[in-house]
């Protein structure tokens, strides 16, 4: 098939949230099969579609089987791919709908938050072959019992660039109702620029640390399967961000972006026992309740004392606390305490790696806006700062300015 | 098996219209439950669902592919079994939700209108086992490449029947909101009977005479396999009547039914020759077209000339007409004429064949109220009559008193 130039395109629940906003997506896809393309779609459920069946599950009970409500949730997106269907045949291309089971899209049975294994591009390349637009249903696969399955957030990104990589296929645009990754939120920094490329490390780096655009998991995948993802707008045709291999860029950043999240807590176990296995012991505790912890700090005073501090989500605070009352005596601390009112902000960029003295630049220009760090932790790509949230708007201000105005 | 005891239980779009119908159709499958029955349960899409969906496909256009419009309305009952599943669940019972694909209900490709060719039981019969109730979605199917299908009119009644043939159980309850089949539409006469028991032509009769309780096909399909269908109402617990094989009856009426319908037009064939394969070429081309002829008359005067008379649906007459027309010169005929403004009425019983002068009695009962009769058609177990539609409702009421009120 290497004579079909094939693109995968996914559209997000905004993109497909009425008949209309389904024709204009219909109109875009006409244009790229008018350029010899052979587009396979991938489709969220239209706009509030998913929050409506959620209030019928909730009528019911607020604890559903997992199994009965991926079986629920997954009829959204298959309206969705039907409804384009029609749409592409009344303007005059061919097109085939197809739900996760029809095209082998293989999970493990974890529903509500399964991983795709493999998907079979059979029923696909033959529809392509016959000039068919291949649509296929995002966020759902099947189990090896053939049980529907979804695929939790940001699901719909991940079967696009699955489905990217099963067929061979080196791009696959992710249109939303953003044009792109910018360097800063825009509701905090009044004019942001929107990057052309950004290497998938960033954007990774990105995700976990406040940016919305791209859910982690898809990142990874296309990282691991050499996707290149194009974020673009479905309401403009702004060119968007490649999201791509780092030595592919043809610049790069020493920063690519400035974010901030105040969701976390810091939580502090003080005055444990430095030796091996402490810290170990606390965060594999942590890890089997499933707790996601972000920075992690952990200092040594001359008593040959530790004390640890880490953030996690403010909702898992009680649960942490516990965890660390319970292994305290044993690791030998003194006391736990935690701190909800903080704020996170990052600088990110791959360039840091090959500068010198960026963290050095971040500490200088916050310290001369007089905003306190309370607590530092850098990663390669990364540094982040844990401050006041009454800062966190002119730090990222002050941020940006530094290291992206100039 | 024979261990199991099993029943197949169909609610309809009514029966499960909201959460909270759906709840008491969950109350109801737990009595079966406690009583140590295996349930497996069909279900249609919720209420104005699939009016919801439709809407949807006609905002983008009039005339949608039909493989896209079943897998657009297939969504419906997909998601009445998650919401079922989830309330037996609440309610302590163990359940299940298959899909059509799911358990495999093969069916022909013919999109919209697909017959039922085969049924899987191997994940139903598991899943009994287990002692889970089984959610399977009704009207749907995949044909032999795993499009999804659906049954038309009826379809899920179908899908009942056709599981309980696949399962091998004798019983098959179809939930509705009507308790019944009943002598006659309680909107014409006033105290219709509830019948025990109708026999299967019987009830083939009065669904293609006007009654609306079951679609034919689904009848067929339980006459075919010797599937007791029990008619009920999920509103109540009355006893419903019990569809059956006539030889099983404990009491055979003369006429167990009266039923009226003012949706078809009559079209006469004036004076074409009286000779072999003219009523042969007339209907075939109609079948061709598919359009249905209810009664046909023909009549065969002195000079060697015959009158064809026959009703269609109204909607058919033009296409009819345009039949007769093509069709004149070569068959001989003088003229075509057509009247749209006639009604049918029906009266139907398998004892009819057992029991002289029924016919002479409903033309003797109408005449004596006044009322013409314009066209007589005549089955082994049923005598229609087109009368003015002004009289349709006295007919009724005559016939009814005249056979079920004495």
């Amino acid at each position: 098939m290497s004579d079909m130039k094939i693109i995968v395109q996914k559209y997000g629940g905004s993109s497909v949230a009425t008949t209309e906003r389904i024709k204009a997506v219909a109109d875009r896809i006409k244009k790229y099969v008018e350029n010899d393309y052979r587009v396979v779609v991938v489709v969220s459920a239209m706009g509030k579609t998913t929050d409506g069946l959620i209030k019928l599950s909730s009528e019911i009970t607020d604890n559903p089987d997992k199994r009965e409500l991926d079986m629920l949730l997954s009829t959204g997106e298959q309206v969705t791919i039907a409804l384009l269907a029609m749409t592409l045949h009344t303007i005059g291309i061919d097109a085939i709908s197809y739900t996760g089971s029809q095209v082998r899209v293989m999970t493990d049975g974890n529903f509500s938050n399964a991983r795709i294994q493999s998907i079979s591009t059979d029923r696909i390349m033959a529809s392509l072959r016959q000039n068919k637009v291949v649509i296929v249903a995002g966020f759902q696969g099947i189990d090896e019992e053939e049980n529907i399955t979804t695929l939790g957030r940001g699901g719909s990104d991940t079967s696009a660039v699955a489905l990217a990589a099963a067929i061979g296929t080196r791009d696959c645009e992710i249109y939303t109702d953003v044009d792109g990754v910018y360097t800063a939120d825009p509701r905090v920094i009044e004019n942001p620029k929107k990057l052309k490329e950004i290497s998938y490390d960033e954007m990774l780096e990105l995700a976990r640390l406040g940016a919305k655009v791209l859910h982690s998991r898809s990142v990874e995948f296309a990282k691991k399967y050499n996707i290149r993802l194009i974020v673009r707008s479905s309401f403009n045709y702004e060119e968007g961000t490649v999201v791509m291999p780092m030595e592919e860029m043809m610049e790069k950043f020493i920063i690519s972006g400035i974010t901030a999240k105040s969701d976390e807590a810091k939580v502090t176990l003080r005055n444990v026992a430095d030796r091996p296995g402490v810290a170990a012991m606390l965060f594999g505790k942590m890890g089997e309740q499933k707790i996601s912890v972000n920075m992690i700090v952990q200092s040594t005073g001359a008593d040959g004392k530790a004390s640890i501090s880490f953030t996690v989500l403010k909702s898992d605070v009680k649960k942490t606390i516990d965890i660390c009352e319970s292994l305290k005596n044993e690791l030998g601390g003194t006391s736990v305490d935690f701190k909800e009112n903080i704020a996170i902000v990052s600088a990110i960029g791959v360039g840091m790696t090959s500068s010198y003295g960026v963290a050095g630049r971040v500490f200088r220009v916050l310290a001369e806006h007089g905003i306190n760090i309370e607590m530092i932790s850098t990663s390669e790509i990364g540094i982040s700062c844990v401050i006041d949230p009454k800062y966190v708007e002119l730090a990222s201000k002050v941020l940006h300015a530094e290291f992206l105005e100039k």
